[in-house]
């Protein structure tokens, strides 16, 4: 295949010719009256993002929790779900009956209104899914600050090493493939989050990517260490480079987020602390003594898939 | 082309699955203080929504004007913009560049901020544009009321005629074009009709679609008149039987609307009276003397196109 454009590439060029937006963040928002407003739409394409290790009703579900995840990531409340489904001609019944169950599901697990849906025909099977949320205070990725502490809730690894060993037509352990067939969103985690953190993200295209992220965004240096990786048990057993995996593996749907030390404390939910927040730029770790820049690791549409192996 | 199952059969489908769920107007709603907020989300699919008269710039204004005329249609004010972007890893930077050109202007015309895009790999081009809105009172498709006279915006029949003339490889006149190339959404007409009329419905599906959805949703009987419609001229001198054409055109963005018959002339907008809504159920015609039952005419993803022709 010519790849053309890489995804970046293509949001580049699409930022240069908006006069008046706001992108850059997990979530678009809008400030009404005393509250943000926060809306956002991610789209799963069947035949990239659903390996045949999920099922339809994995697929429903997943298309809500990456969205929710999204408002989650800014701190919001999702109130609603909506979507815009594209099927082949000759879709079975089976396959939307499944999609529309795991919508369902992930709309209780949420506690969302489904508010709007669209239909339409295309070649792959195609589901927009969007959500609605509403916030006090935004995390936004912008805000992180020098002497803030690098935090992540959550374990790191299943789902990228669900994947591996999916393409390598192995067995994936019930545990591993719990998490890569149904992730959670961190919205209470976010909620409590909004009034303390300074910054957040979350982990959907791998962690070394959503810490280059932040300290782009807010021009500081991040520093973690590889020790203070909470890496998920069930994926060093089986992983030759855990923490390379840990640092790509996407579609975690944890929560990476910078806080101020004195506020960690208040913090009542689980997560683990990384690393810091310094002046300057770039993103390093911290390995045994040495300290080296991190490497982007993990997905990117239209770049050719994954840098990672087992 | 095996065809399992209609649009109409899958949103039915999704609808009995879900369980919580606001679905069957044009856009989502939730109260938020004492506004409603609205969402929706509408699908572009490249090979089937973008005939080659158009260009990506076309396409890319378009998405915008189909989310932001739902929007319209329920009396609200669109605020804001936002997409998902899936493309072939080999797409063209021009079709690229078109298709932000257009989204940008769409966004000038409507004065939307963009707030939220995300890029995908697909096998097509698909665009899944979506808005969101505010309202003081909603315009539902199930509010119209006996009494009410039925009422329509602007001209009806171009959209088609564009379609046909070129399925056909004729020429399209260029009055023809301009509205199947650069319709524009009724967002001024939808913010005074909230204030006034009982239902509103945009006319995406074409109008004898349109007319039923607010018939069934209504529960009520609705009588449009044929020398009534506001047919276009130039479709007119083209099309044999106008009549149908204008009532099978679809992406009008028209406003198709009922509104007691005390409050028409506080109505500062430019419209057509049609017909009339009465007790009973279903919609009908009168053409010269004869009354008879109106067939639905038009567009339907999945069902093998348009039952039109020149």
């Amino acid at each position: 295949m010519v790849v053309s454009m890489r995804e970046g590439e293509i949001i580049s060029l699409f930022m240069k010719h908006f006069e008046r937006h706001s992108l850059g963040d997990d979530a678009g928002f809008i400030k009404l009256n005393n509250s943000w407003l926060l809306v956002t739409s991610d789209m799963l394409v069947w035949k990239t993002d659903v390996p045949d290790f999920m099922t339809p009703e994995d697929a429903g579900r997943k298309v809500v929790t990456m969205n929710v995840s999204d408002i989650a990531a800014m701190g919001g409340r999702p109130m609603a779900f909506f979507f815009s489904l594209a099927v082949p001609g000759d879709v079975s019944e089976d396959i939307l009956r499944g999609i529309a169950r795991g919508i369902n599901e992930g709309s209780k697990v949420y506690k969302l209104k489904i508010v709007s849906g669209d239909t339409n025909e295309a070649d792959d099977i195609i589901i927009d899914g969007g959500s609605l949320g509403i916030g006090k205070r935004l995390l936004l990725r912008s805000n992180a600050k020098p002497g803030d502490l690098v935090c992540v809730t959550g374990d790191l690894g299943r789902p990228l090493t669900a994947l591996l060993l999916w393409m390598r037509g192995e067995k994936i352990p019930r545990e591993i493939e719990e998490k890569a067939r149904n992730p959670r969103a961190r919205v209470e985690e976010g909620v409590k989050l909004s009034s303390l953190a300074n910054s957040a993200i979350d982990i959907s295209d791998g962690l070394s990517k959503e810490l280059w992220e932040i300290a782009n965004a807010s021009n500081v240096r991040i520093i973690i260490e590889e020790e203070r990786l909470p890496i998920s048990d069930s994926v060093k057993e089986i992983v030759s480079d855990p923490v390379k995996v840990a640092l790509a593996s996407g579609e975690e749907f944890e929560l990476l987020f910078t806080i101020p030390r004195e506020k960690v404390e208040e913090l009542d939910i689980d997560f683990k602390i990384i690393g810091r927040v310094e002046g300057g730029n770039g993103v390093y770790i911290k390995r045994g003594r040495k300290i080296e820049e991190l490497e982007v690791l993990g997905w990117e549409h239209l770049a050719g898939g994954i840098d990672v192996e087992l």
